[in-house]
């Protein structure tokens, strides 16, 4: 798929078919998420790709009633800033590491024919701490979103509303 | 450009053509800034798109070394953070926010024959206020980063080393 596309493209998908995504597709799906920018090029981030269905279910309690969709996925992916590989004199840089990790998997996902759904946790703490507690995670590693994934029940390519908004931009 | 191949072969490029980015291009680009996913779809950010070559050279000199290559580049975007839009109960995910559209905008330009870089403005504080001052901009918008962008001077498409790191993945 042609990478503006896949952007403007984009849906959040929160229904999946009944079957795994395979190891190999994982696996390139991780390999994007790992080919971001980070800063000082620290790779400050750690993924939990988890398809035990029992700790799906148990991570999508964890996260909140936005995460129920958790508990039918085939895959969920839980990236974690690592701050001992953190950028010491602004270690919070993290933050924007985990997230183009993040979002290049999405659209890597969507290349392969893989559905996702972004859920937030970080900054929301007490879903930071169940899910380090649920995955039994040291302390320098911080649960910073999950990505539920799977092939998609609906249509993953039904037009979106355009939105770009003109006043949101000035120009210099 | 297909999708993993842009996200793979993905590379900073600091030095860029005499040659502007034309209106479409840029606006293009903002586009897919636009098209990420927000907490809550709250859409909580702003871009400021900078061509003009004094106030880049001020921007650069307003965010740290590596910003230097600000100064010859034909096109700076700052993303800022909208705190009047974030989501109330946990506005941090503004951080979030804006990454998305930093890398979806990293992207697209890639995919449009722009390199670009990402200079890091937040969570350096004396470089956000800097970003803020300099731009006069009111205290709800929070700099973030900085995408330098212009045609490559380079090539933009020569190999980068594979680095995928199989002990980053936890399998559950």
């Amino acid at each position: 798929m042609q990478t503006l596309d896949c952007i403007m493209g984009r849906q959040s998908i929160r229904r999946f078919r009944d079957r795994p995504v395979e190891r190999e597709v994982l696996d390139r799906i991780l390999e994007a998420g790992m080919a971001g920018p980070s800063c000082i090029n620290a790779r400050d981030w750690y993924f939990v790709a988890v398809t035990d269905h029992e700790v799906l279910v148990r991570m999508a309690d964890a996260n909140g009633v936005p995460a129920r969709c958790l508990k039918h996925a085939p895959l969920g992916i839980l990236v974690c800033g690592d701050l001992e590989r953190a950028f010491p004199p602004a270690r919070d840089y993290w933050v924007i590491d985990c997230s183009i990790a993040c979002q290049n998997m999405v659209l890597a996902a969507r290349d392969l024919g893989v559905g996702s759904v972004w859920l937030g946790t970080w900054p929301q703490m007490e879903r930071v701490k169940a899910q380090r507690d649920l995955l039994h995670l040291p302390s320098h590693l911080v649960p910073h979103s999950i990505l539920a994934m799977g092939y998609p029940a609906g249509d993953l390519d039904r037009e979106r509303p355009q939105d770009f908004e003109e006043d949101k931009v000035l120009f210099v």
